[in-house]
């Protein structure tokens, strides 16, 4: 049997009321009753049942992450940061994977039905941004991601056209002409916003558009990009550049050169995003759009906290996560 | 505002009672109460409460799967696995990161503090098989990992000694005498279980155990199998080949070795252990020992919605895992 507040009490020969109050941080209680109350948790090991507690604050201290796909490392890795920012202010996260289902985001939206949970922190890949800003939730919630600007909630996000624009310019800078897209019709939405900045780029250097060199999707996985780079090398004039819009996919690529006897940057230059671990062990080491995962995590959890506490701004906020070009040998770094 | 009870019992023109009646699927409700209600609740795209049906049936449909570390591709595939498992039954699975601290390990065995959680999957790394076995767990439980045999919970694990076993026995099989063994100091048990595996194969094949080939340990990352590597290319007479204790360690480790102007095969033959499928992507692509996560997954949950539903059998259960040896360029595949 679990300790009870009765055992203690007993323990410390004081009422069950009593050992709640001093649980519970009443005013009123004296320096002497404390002490002994708190001496018979310590030797009971006691654990105070704290959904009685949540009851009286209003509040579980945890909070969920919905993200599409935890064995994604992208997701893997965020997950993990959020889960170190949130644990820093005594908040477990509990995470949960939808599959971009519509059904399982639909529940999130809900709230998750259970009073156990004070907020989310929501990455929506087939609910529409119009459905999300008009949900009504029964939960304070923070989006993640690219495609949800404006509506009624917080959100975090990388500046993603900007910075394919910068992952292009930097294959520009080493000299490449023809250069490809992989993964512009996924992603939920990730791929026209990526592909917009890969366009940009081309113009400002000049460089005409192939539409034979904008490839992939919906998948964003490792086998969508080996199968993307295999068909952009079957093409009469093959690339001497990618651009892939994540890391899983540039990976890939990656492979994909390596069986058809190329290599990377020698014969075709390859960059990623995201900035997954994975990148910087593999050989060649992949070049990337390091988003600040760390930042993004901090700033979700605290976002979301000062909506559950009720301190949060009036308006909503929109944050911009900072990101580097990380170089490294997929591009000659 | 979310669609309430009172919302659905106003368009349908019948008591709040009676709506609640029909979505608990009460008995004695007439058909055109029935369908009228049901018209009601699809017009308003009513989603019921769910924790008030919860209570009612004593279950919430969500379980938690607690695991050391979301970002290691390891847990993020099981976890994917599990969550894919318990949808097919219409259970929502919580991801909880205990980062192996004994805090937050302490909190699952408590149950995790709440009534939203029916069960918990848990695989812990601080807490000791001891306390595990004594914990008076406030939820139905059931153990992962080689750790904890016997017990009190269901468990389920791969026989890690034999596919230890297995693993260095495929080094001595292609020709390799002077094997070494990367991360025996760590993994939190891991480490002296596998090494077992290791020994007996070396024993088996009447190869010397040399204590400076046996390495490793405390971490299970990419950089310790990288630091590994390195301390074992530095020794007076180098291995031929190395069984990592995982792959996220076996990738390291093959990094080192092409920062060493060195290959695998060639020069040092490479084994793993989990089947991540990176390991699949990496140049070369690494050979493993593939445990069954889909088994594991769809075992676990179902050996917990027994327990939950109390249709367990009486006597603890111990599940053992199937695993293949999957060989890959890194040995010479």
């Amino acid at each position: 049997m679990a300790t009870r507040l009765s055992d203690v009490a007993a323990r410390a020969g004081v009422s069950v009321k009593t050992v709640s109050n001093v649980i519970n941080d009443y005013p009123h209680i004296t320096a002497r009753t404390r002490a002994k109350v708190e001496a018979a948790i310590a030797e009971l090991d006691y654990t105070p049942n704290v959904s009685a507690r949540s009851l009286r604050k209003g509040r579980s201290d945890f909070i969920a992450l919905a993200v599409p796909e935890m064995a994604s490392p992208y997701f893997a890795e965020l997950g993990a940061a959020i889960s170190r920012a949130a644990k820093k202010r005594g908040i477990t996260v509990l995470i949960d994977q939808t599959e971009g289902e519509a059904a399982a985001e639909k529940l999130v939206l809900d709230g998750m039905r259970g009073q156990l949970i004070d907020g989310i922190i929501f990455s929506p890949i087939t609910t529409a941004p119009a459905r999300i800003t008009s949900a009504d939730t029964a939960k304070p919630l923070v989006l993640l991601g690219e495609r949800h600007p404006g509506g009624t909630f917080d959100h975090v996000a990388v500046d993603s056209v900007q910075a394919s624009f910068d992952a292009t310019m930097h294959l520009v800078s080493i000299g490449r002409r023809r250069i490809a897209a992989i993964g512009v019709g996924g992603g939920a939405g990730t791929g026209s916003v990526r592909r917009k900045g890969y366009r940009k780029a081309l113009k400002a250097a000049g460089l005409a558009l192939d539409p034979a060199l904008e490839v992939g999707g919906p998948g964003y996985h490792r086998e969508d990009g080996a199968a993307s780079m295999r068909e952009l090398l079957a093409l009469p004039e093959p690339p001497d550049a990618v651009f892939c819009f994540n890391d899983l996919m540039a990976i890939g690529a990656l492979r994909a050169l390596t069986d058809a006897g190329l290599s990377a940057p020698k014969d075709v230059a390859v960059i990623g995003f995201d900035d997954i671990e994975d990148g910087r062990y593999h050989s060649p080491s992949l070049t990337t759009i390091s988003a600040d995962k760390e930042w993004l995590a901090e700033n979700a959890v605290a976002l979301l906290l000062d909506r559950i506490a009720g301190t949060g701004e009036a308006d909503r906020r929109d944050l911009t996560v900072p990101y580097t070009l990380t170089i490294r040998e997929s591009t000659g770094g």
